[in-house]
């Protein structure tokens, strides 16, 4: 059973292992109530996953200690059970599907993990970790279903308290919802006012499908781009938790929780992963109910996103917000057009970052083109006004 | 003059407006030294500037006061002003070169100053809010050779030296000055042991040139990414302070800068911006003398990005790491090659993320073409390995 003592042991054998993170006032989220942010993406191996399995592993046996851990991972869970075995001078072994991002393996290795490679994909590598697991005779790690576990998370609700004592609402992402348990389990023990929501990806919804259905249940599929929360069953001690604790599970679009990184990189010079930033995209989409004038505490759990994904994400963002465009006008293959056409744009205040010349469509006349022009605009708005212009002048925006 | 008190007295004023923004161990920036980030970049605004700018405003008069102040910027010490002025209840103008980015005018706006667009460059705005501080009596915030100015920036250093008082060196970005003026002087008073430096972009070094002949020297040009110490004269203030009080300047080049923007966001899940980033690109590139085993602090000064810009940077920085690259095969046109091709990369563990086919280049035998392949790859040494394999297996790569 999960008690408040279980979570001040966790949170002080924590002491010298994890940061506690800034909570940091976020006025540009949502303009009607007051946001914070609880920055886990600046923990230690960027993400609050050190803390549960650091407390997990910091209470094994001297029999178990001996024998190492073992745990199944390609994100955020490699990392902080690796580094956690390390700093307790354990052995660890992750298994990770061979198609994991180089990135992320070269993490594992570096905080001290032995990795292992297993052909196929995460439930290959799971099965691989059983295995081992009996042949061995290594502790299982798991990444939430575990009250230790939930009980290193929950240290985060204590912090939240600490630093925002007039908090009145709480929301946290949910994978298999360990995080949630534990912040929502000692939030209202402590603090039962305030209310804590938790927050999935609408293409990996199932914490929110087991808590309308009243059991648990497994979802054929999950495709998000918050890999962090794609998960197809919650635990059974998380879901009861979360059934007697948490006030609420909402879900967002993989693109709104593009727009909510893009808004953290802009107004608050933080890097979120798609797990992290759901909260933040809840609240600015109104997900979340009755927040007006309230103290609302977002927690940004982890902030461990690929670059390469980082730059597709910005661009999408940007597109989302009306900030970069692409038009499409066909124009008869006739000199001169290209001219009229930038001066327009330019007359309206875009600021034209590239353009195609397309005379080879098989659809069209063979003396007509298609000029496609990417711009940057300041929003949809200003976007709509430059098309306007381009109309009035007589091009066919399409 | 400036004193330990009025740095005081700033602190104190500053109090309710600025965070105490944190101080974060960065364990991968230089493996040889201890290195911690002053987080100024999560400061209100993005940047360090509002606590010069604050403070001074803070300062004036009942009638300055009511006749409200003007700033020429494009960048932080605009919003560093508008938002100052605005907390104080103060009308504020603020003239910008009319090439402006759309998303620092619309900043500038945001915190509440009225901003006047002034047809040419960064002189021709100077200039106009000359003209309209004798014509309408406005009090000139200057960006950084103020002695209130200086002061605020000053308050930083008290930080650092209770955030982390076993300090040994601490590394600033440096423009016009006014940071380093201020947070040096005030080490220095309280701990005349911890060292103090410098960095300034390679294209534009003016307080390196300055410091050298030992007197105020103006550059005919100067280039860098980090716009924000683009800065062709220092102050006469600030040289003074500098000459005093600074251990040394060195300089980094734009690559290098890139690198450490990147590094700091996947290493501390921060954004910098260019002049945020130059301290940490100096320790990454062993250009602070002494620091093996030293407490290190840089001073992470901004986060005020173009999110554009800092697509193009991340993209600069995974090339300069050798972990995105391009390679380029002759090949003679004949069917199987592009597989063959593919495969060797695959066993060696790259990912292709592009192909180019192109069979059209005049220099060409008609039957020839090129290949060229976008790759994703751990490092130069394993960017060597696959180029290597393709060497062996006979290919012409170039």
């Amino acid at each position: 059973m999960l008690t408040l003592d279980r979570i001040y042991l966790a949170s002080r054998v924590l002491r010298d292992v994890c940061r506690t993170t800034d909570m940091i006032k976020a006025s540009r989220i949502n303009p009607n109530c007051n946001v914070f942010l609880k920055t886990e993406n600046l923990q230690v191996t960027g993400s609050f996953k050190i803390r549960g399995s650091y407390f997990k592993i910091s209470q094994l046996s001297e029999e178990e200690r001996a024998k190492g851990v073992i745990a199944c991972s390609a994100g955020n869970h490699a990392q902080g059970v690796a580094l956690a075995a390390t700093k307790n001078g354990i052995h660890s072994v992750i298994c990770l599907p061979d198609g994991a991002p180089i990135s992320k393996v070269e993490a594992t290795k570096r905080y001290g993990a032995e990795v292992c490679l297993v052909k196929g994909v995460y439930d290959d590598a799971y099965n691989k970790a059983l295995e081992l697991k009996e042949e061995k005779g290594y502790t299982f790690i798991h990444p939430f279903d575990d009250l230790d576990v939930i009980a290193g998370q929950g240290t985060i609700g204590l912090e939240i308290l600490d630093q925002l004592p007039d908090v009145d609402v709480v929301v946290v992402p949910v994978g298999g919802g360990g995080l949630i348990s534990g912040v929502a389990y000692t939030i209202k023990q402590l603090k039962p006012s305030c209310r804590v929501y938790g927050v999935q990806a609408s293409g990996a919804p199932s914490m929110v499908k087991s808590l309308a259905d009243g059991k648990i249940e497994t979802l054929d599929s999950v495709n998000t781009v918050a890999d962090g929360i794609k998960v197809k069953t919650p635990g059974e001690n998380t879901f009861d938790i979360c059934s007697k604790y948490v006030d609420g599970v909402v879900t967002i679009s993989d693109d709104e929780t593009a727009l909510a990184i893009l808004t953290l990189i802009e107004t608050q010079k933080l890097i979120a992963e798609g797990a992290g930033a759901v909260p933040v995209a809840a609240v600015m989409n109104g997900k979340i109910p009755d927040i007006e004038g309230k103290n609302v505490c977002c927690l940004v759990s982890g902030g461990n996103i690929d670059v390469n994904i980082l730059s597709k994400v910005i661009e999408r963002g940007l597109k989302m917000s009306g900030r970069t465009s692409e038009i499409t006008i066909a124009l008869s293959d006739k000199p001169g057009q290209l001219a009229d056409v930038s001066a327009i744009i330019a007359e309206n205040g875009a600021n034209v970052v590239n353009v195609k010349y397309d005379a080879t469509d098989l659809d069209m006349n063979i003396t007509d083109c298609y000029l496609r022009i990417g711009m940057e605009t300041r929003n949809y708005e200003h976007l709509a006004q430059v098309k306007r212009a381009l109309t009035d002048a007589g091009y066919n925006v399409t």
